[in-house]
């Protein structure tokens, strides 16, 4: 080596699951929601000028920020619109965690934040989930320069109540706390009423799950305007037009259409618990999930094994292979059709296996 | 203060130029292209399908990459997409960046250079254009942990010929130097064609100048496949899905439509040069330029002064209220009748006040 090789950043990138494009593919490993966005959104789409392409978007994404500001009921300083909620969650690791003390998350969540931390030089403590893969507050009551907390958490896909986040505020009011909401509308309580509340609160929204708009690109960050400030004091520190004009367009239409999607959600968690039930049947243990995937294992099933078994019938689910979770498979929750062949393909293994 | 406050990152971030909405507006202040996107890109954008919107992009940008590695004759892993070149730029200042050593730029250049910078921690040392504006290769022999120039310049929107670059790369193989190229289809010859013989050369392209589609959010970013594993790794460190899957679709006829956009830029060209012209029979000093705006200055005006009275007209240029640069304005080139308004508002002003 030598020279400006030397200089290269050392670093080890999150790795997001397959995006593998075979026709007749299930894909059920990234959490894509698999219904169509809403015919408002597409009818934006459809509608939407090119000729405006020529000029920037507006860099603070007003319109947007407006309509989510007023869903939520807060103030527009209170709320930020960035390229995906990951690069919101980049922004805020970047704006909040300047102290030496560790940011603590669970062991078992999203792994992109220990990514962040690395690319930040933030340092950070995973706090072990309880044997249940619940988190307890008591377990965060320890000396930090931050906590975040998927609600749900993934890859579990298990939610905590209102009252386990106030246990948490109240613990720690001189951190600020995130809460990332990726899959909060398919289950949980939303940390959005506590927002009014505690001013050192910010809470993470996505439009790639329940809003079917994963390709689009756009995620939200909710919180005291102090701390909206800083979130965007960072993304104009790296790229002032983080939203493009069509994500803009689009999200403002998919933003005003509650129904559609609502209806859609409640149509994804019956599929989610019938499947769940299924599964149970089969002597899987399954978690009780708030998100639009589930979490499986299995006494006598190897999970590896499963997910490539899977895999060579294009069958795609989602295997880590780490500590704690590797004997689990994590399942996004597709249209009833496919949840039905995944759990005959399912049935199939166990035969061809022994396994009972 | 106190508290979670503390832990707040203190940076003073990038100030883009203003974007009004005011009809009738002549805007010439952020360097957007005056002419509409291709229509191969308007037709691509109109036929788009908004269901797709529902699954996650290529991280990747594959079929982009492809496209752009074919026309620059290098392979795809010479190649990356992101989400605006100034995100392109982000990254790599983070992926290459990481000695003890001052990065070198120019004092007067793209006033983003030194953001990243202190985003960062990366230690750096402008380096003064001589007096002509014009930046000379012995200047940048001086140890150093990188080199970032914009070629043409910004905002003087001077080019410097490839024996700059050519004498820059020599004099420093053991550094990596960034080529800025976001202004060189309107007139400088592009550092691409060094790229084969200099492993530490890393060009930045954008498709919001020359390719009219600032609100789109795309840029790209070429170099040897060692700094593109880098930069790489950055984004997938960052944010896994930088470029949304429209900005794919669209941008890719983009890339293909390069006669639309040959004969756009040369009408650009034209009435550039015969601004320049005029100004330069008013008496104003406009510097040679390859870019869509000029960069002018007169013995007798105050730059600000003449800034705001236009803007009263509503008519936006760029003034910075920067050393060096203070008594100068920076023009962007629109359409013709929008410079034939703005060259008879000048003439108005110049009246005005009795400057000759």
């Amino acid at each position: 080596m030598g020279g400006w090789r030397d200089n290269l950043i050392d670093i080890e990138p999150y790795a997001p699951g397959e995006q593998i494009r075979v026709p007749g593919l299930i894909k059920l490993n990234t959490n894509e929601n698999p219904f169509p966005p809403s015919p408002a959104a597409a009818s934006a789409a459809g509608s939407f000028d090119a000729k405006s392409l020529m000029r920037y978007p507006d860099p603070d994404a007003g319109e947007l920020v407006g309509i989510l500001a007023a869903k939520a009921g807060v103030s527009e300083d209170m709320v930020v619109a960035g390229n995906g909620s990951d690069e919101i969650l980049a922004f805020a690791f970047r704006a909040f965690f300047n102290s030496s003390r560790p940011v603590l998350f669970p062991d078992v969540t999203y792994s992109f934040y220990p990514v962040w931390c690395r690319l930040f030089g933030i340092s950070y403590e995973e706090i072990p989930l309880r044997d249940d893969f619940h988190m307890y507050a008591a377990d965060y009551e320890r000396e930090n320069g931050g906590v975040v907390i998927a609600n749900p958490n993934a890859p579990t896909g298990i939610a905590e109540g209102l009252g386990f986040f106030r246990n948490l505020l109240d613990a720690n009011p001189d951190s600020i706390v995130i809460v990332d909401e990726a899959y909060v509308d398919f289950g949980a309580d939303s940390a959005l009423t506590l927002i009014g509340e505690y001013d050192n609160l910010f809470v993470a929204r996505t439009f790639s799950k329940s809003r079917s708009l994963a390709g689009l690109r756009l995620g939200f960050g909710y919180g005291h305007a102090d701390l909206v400030v800083s979130v965007n004091a960072v993304k104009n520190s790296f790229n002032s037009y983080a939203v493009d004009s069509f994500a803009m367009a689009v999200g403002a239409e998919a933003a005003r259409d509650d129904r559609y999607y609502r209806e859609r959600t409640a149509e994804l968690v019956r599929v989610r618990d019938s499947f769940t039930e299924s599964m149970r049947g089969l002597g899987f243990i399954v978690y009780d999930s708030s998100a639009n995937f589930v979490f499986v294992s299995h006494p006598g099933v190897d999970a590896g094994d499963m997910y490539g078994w899977l895999k060579g019938r294009d069958i795609l689910v989602r295997w880590f292979d780490k500590p704690r979770i590797r004997d689990h498979l994590r399942i996004t929750i597709g249209l009833a059709e496919e949840m039905d062949a995944l759990f005959t393909a399912i049935s199939t293994y166990m035969k061809e296996k022994n396994i009972r």
